[in-house]
């Protein structure tokens, strides 16, 4: 029967050089971002949706799971063939970046690296807003497979809200489109924002046309810091309630400011418990005036000091900071779990001290950073994966994290996806009629459960396993 | 058995003055804002998620069909009983209007008034800004089952951006939640998006999280006048790609001026045959400075006259010509098609030369205005109902205009939803493998087709009857 398989899959893709079936092909294919190592059986690098199809229809007719993969940058284990079967990898799949500049949207193949497509965007004053931290290597079909965030995201919103339209084959191997290329909608289900986010178990994404919009002409960084962690959170509330909407707001504790100092020293104080970067957009004359108004914010707030980038090149020294952090945390030990539990705004100091008591408590080495405008932040253990003593304490940490994210009214992923990593979580999050209404669609679309099996629900009695 | 029914409706319903069925009442509910009456055996005003899940379980029980309600002020059929059963009317469902400054969301009831929220957070300097036609008396539960538009959507989004979490009564009787309180949410699938826009065939939204925005500072409305029609298409495209997004670019045509000008002289010019309205919004400084390159667009884009309003009575007075537009067009004719079509923003003067020449093949009086920053415009057919001979004329127009949006690379809706009234187009716009994914969710959410049946899927052969 695999013969057969086999001899139906050369007819599917006639080049035989993208058909990878080589020990250390398959072991590399094993590997995501995230933790964990799965070996699949085939590696087939698609090139058209009828590739595509024709793996879906094979892959339906002798059960084979399908795992589609972009740069494999996932933190959750998007890409991870947990079942084995075939991985599909579409990063190769990069032909098309057109910009219509009058329709202000994008047509992308699967495989084109994110950052490119603004690059592209800016040659005609447009944007292409979401930024994740990937985005120099993650492809765009993985971004909207995992609905992927970014710093820029406080202001323009997420991945899902740049969708428009796709190109997607569904998991039995049919072709369909869905939206269009107009930004206002309405026609029918929205398949888009469905399949956006589903982390690849819904369809695989073969084209997208993503929305454009004006390019700020202006920006401006600046830097905060606090004595006092909870004047932060106090500092962002005031900021986002004053009418002021920056581009960015990040934020980096005090783990973060010294692991970066004893990194690459930038003269950080490393006695700060917290850092705030901030950027704003837009016009040269609103950005102006919004700045005089959170430099009277920060001193009413108890910031000790506020530095303002005076050229392109001060906003990108002072962004060096935010940018050294995970490098840096990883240098005294080899494995980083990456969490981003996302609470509520108003919950953040709230969300900052549960994660100082987590820290105290299980005697992690625990370094918290993120995305603060948003609630979304990113707590990261540092730890050896090799011991196992270790990973143990560490497993019990994380979930101590959801519990504390979700007992505030937050959520258990807020960019990274549920993948593996979560998917034990999931019942904390949702009753088993919310997990029931999610399965209905995936056993509604993909009945011989061939599409990236084993992500997002859980399996009764899954524990988070980081220890073997 | 329906007294069975009955009697058990009234263990659900405890107030009796909630449930409605004298024939003024039923013949009431028959009926939305577009085409087609319907009478329902049974009309229930629901007041709590646990009233509307006993209603659900019951209707699944005895097979009867619920279709649920909120002002029907919906262009599309969509609160109509099409197979008679249950209205769930949720318009009297008001109880909460809850602004969370610190977390920038609104919480609401299903009956709340559309403007009421974004009304509410002006309070706290926030803003809601979908900002459909009928936001004055529609409401918000009707909106998010539309996924409602409006002109501010041009720069900020339709509803379906607004939404982050839900409670949600499933069409079997189970009351569920999706989303939450945090603007960055990837944990599961997204119920939320799914069901917002599903024309209330997928569940009977209970509560509503919306998120809001800072409200911008300032803003300033200018008027163009056109003496060629084209023109005003140049000068929208200009605008967009020049790094200025208006909050509102709106559009009249020559009908659409001179029917105003009949109906409420405003000194409109008539011979002009277009007039676009813009808004500015943001800081003063960065407005002022739009204001000038866009006189400086629409003096290179062949404009008549440019006239700003130089305060907010001005500026009233400049969009009553806009917001007289849709009584002034039934004056002559008691009867109003109104389509929204939507089409690539590239090709809107190719959109209205077609809808011009289909004026003339079929000799209809056809107006066209509406959002040209978005390229959802509003051609609108002025008939009377009476005249079966009349309206088969209009049913051929009507066709002609999806046909033509279509060709375009446009969409049958981009704001007001299929329901009854564009259903049977459905299949010219998607393919049969694009439905049945679209109905193998309805058939797996709701399997004996209790919800909202006859909407959005077209039944075989189905056709478009404006003439019986």
């Amino acid at each position: 029967m695999q013969t057969e398989a086999d001899q139906q899959l050369k007819q599917i893709i006639h080049d035989p050089g993208r058909i990878l079936f080589r020990e250390e092909d398959l072991v590399s294919y094993g590997y995501d971002a995230s933790f964990g190592f799965y070996k699949p059986d085939l590696v087939v690098q698609a090139a058209s949706a009828e590739e595509v199809a024709g793996i879906l229809k094979l892959a339906n007719r002798y059960k084979i799971p399908v795992t589609p993969r972009g740069q494999a940058s996932s933190l959750s284990g998007g890409p991870l063939p947990v079942k084995g079967g075939i991985v599909l990898d579409l990063s190769q799949w990069n032909d098309k970046l057109i910009i219509d500049s009058e329709d202000m949207v994008a047509v992308v193949s699967p495989g084109v690296v994110t950052a490119q497509i603004d690059k592209a965007a800016s040659k005609y004053g447009l944007m292409y807003p979401p930024d994740p931290g990937s985005s120099q290597v993650s492809t765009i079909a993985g971004n909207l497979a995992e609905n992927s965030g970014g710093p820029r995201c406080l202001k323009y919103g997420v991945t899902k809200d740049y969708v428009i339209g796709l190109k997607v084959v569904t998991p039995q191997g049919e072709i369909i489109h869905t939206g269009g290329r107009t930004v206002k909608n309405v026609t029918g289900y929205d398949l888009t924002k469905l399949i956006v986010g589903s982390e690849g178990t819904l369809g695989v994404i073969t084209e997208a046309t993503l929305r454009l919009i004006p390019r700020p002409p202006a920006s401006r960084t600046l830097m905060v810091i606090f004595d006092h962690f909870v004047d932060s959170g106090t500092m962002v509330t005031r900021v986002l309630t004053s009418g002021i909407l920056p581009s960015k707001i990040e934020m980096m504790d005090q783990a973060s400011i010294q692991a970066v100092e004893a990194y690459q020293p930038l003269g950080l104080p490393t006695d700060a418990e917290a850092i705030l970067l901030i950027e704003l957009d837009g016009h040269p004359a609103a950005i102006a005036d919004e700045l005089e108004k959170i430099r009277e914010i920060a001193a009413n707030s108890g910031a000790r000091k506020v530095t303002v980038a005076e050229s392109d090149d001060d906003a990108r020294e002072l962004w060096k900071a935010r940018k050294l952090v995970s490098p840096a945390i990883v240098r005294n030990k080899p494995t980083k779990i990456s969490e981003d539990a996302t609470v509520p705004r108003s919950k953040i100091p709230e969300f900052c001290s549960r994660l100082a008591q987590i820290k105290k408590k299980y005697q992690i080495d625990l370094v918290v950073f993120g995305h603060a405008g948003d609630g979304n932040l990113h707590p990261n253990i540092i730890c050896d994966k090799r011991n196992k003593e270790e990973m143990k304490v560490v497993e019990k940490a994380v979930e101590a994290i959801f519990q504390a994210a979700l007992d505030l009214g937050g959520t258990l992923s807020g960019e990274h996806g549920i993948g593996t990593m979560k998917s034990a979580y999931m019942p904390w999050e949702f009753g088993p009629q919310e997990l029931d209404m999610m399965k209905r669609i995936k056993t509604a679309w993909d009945p011989n459960n061939i599409l990236n099996p084993s992500k997002i629900f859980p399996v009764p009695g899954q524990k988070l396993v980081l220890s073997e």
